[in-house]
């Protein structure tokens, strides 16, 4: 599956004193950046949700490597490393749209859990979207 | 009914590269103060929700008078102006807390809805709430 | 000059417990939408800076007319009704794209200062901007 | 030093439509209590700013133990755990009031650099901050 790289223009809401992106921000682009994978997938993350799916973050990690600033455009690359049937995990790449200088590296870890807040055996429940996830992951291997 | 006038302390991640907080912070402090205005009248905004009501922001207004800053604390006063049975309105005024400067002028038109998003009749269905928001434009037209 | 309609996509983040979009959100659209519409007419707000001059907002008006939802795309109208110099005001329009139906009107008023907060005869200064905002206006008007 | 623990009340605003905190949140509460521990400390971090000094994030790390709502209200505990003189490293253990159950624990490492972006040596610059980084981090060892 070809993947379109997702671009996010700063904006001023975004940026704080300092004159940069705040920092909390980038967490929120790995999130846009994810959902738009999921969408280009052919699974949409509102699917996940109408079908009784939630998937709450584990974990979030980000390195700071390059300030982002009012007018830039950045690319984010986003690849599923790990599905576990149970959890999975995405990675982010953020650079600059126009040199490529890489600004933020980043990854998230998620559940999937029902409407219930109860783990769920995807394989079972919904073997579409389990498949899905593995071919996922195979194709980041790849 | 005497209210403590709320104090919210300006956040890092609140001011934009202008250095100032940037003005749709504010939209969300006049929430925390009027939350804040409820739980001090003895029902608190999450004990609406409990309770199958929710309330909508119909229309909100803002004047921004002078700059806020990172370092600043400002004092949020509420005065619920208006209740119709169906409709409240609410008034925020923020101010410097060491000043006393004026800093944001602002108002808030809230509906009552059950859980489906239709209007209720509160007097009936809740006449402890509306008898309270009933005294609560009382107080503050006396 | 023709304008194209700014989207905006519904993010997860920008969602809150009630289900729908939170309010204050659309005070940032209303931002991204006039920093688009600025830079459509061919002078970004990120060169307002560049050049010394800020655009503080001094009053912000929105009216909420139907909920927006996560997995919705709206569409955001903007005009400048007017401009005495001094100041200007725009006026939004967000829509359902799909549906066209109407979720929030609003409007906000800007001043124009220099880098130490002080109000600027822009005519004199930066007759081009100057002429472009007058143009825009009258767009609008026509 | 006694140092008095943060607490943070959950707005309706830093909720999203799984009905609980939004995850990029926390960062921010991270923040909120840094900067309340450096106040507390004796240096709050306008002082970093008004002599020239910022501390970009390098790196943030959070696990999220358990689902935080609206109503709630959470302890954050802060530990400076490492100062190299050119980088210091923050943990953060967030916990409800109430209960005391776990909800977050995360880490934020930080640079010290001047209004140019380049790294400063602080024991050099400004003796006293050198200092008072060091005693924060004997404190958390002993």
């Amino acid at each position: 599956m070809e993947m379109k790289i997702y671009q996010h223009k700063v904006q001023y809401y975004e940026t704080d004193m300092m004159g940069i992106v705040h920092h909390s921000n980038y967490i929120r682009w790995f999130e846009e950046a994810r959902t738009d994978f999921l969408e280009q997938a052919g699974y949409s993350y509102k699917r996940f949700e109408d079908e009784g799916i939630i998937s709450p973050v584990l974990e979030v990690n980000a390195k700071y490597k390059s300030m982002v600033r009012y007018g830039d455009t950045v690319n984010i690359e986003v690849h599923m490393t790990a599905f576990s049937g149970l959890k999975f995990t995405i990675e982010y790449l953020i650079t600059d749209s126009v040199s490529g200088i890489i600004c933020v590296q980043g990854s998230s870890q998620h559940c999937l859990l029902d409407k219930e807040s109860k783990p769920i055996r995807l394989k079972k429940i919904n073997p579409e979207l389990y498949d899905l996830l593995v071919s996922l992951v195979e194709q980041c291997d790849s």
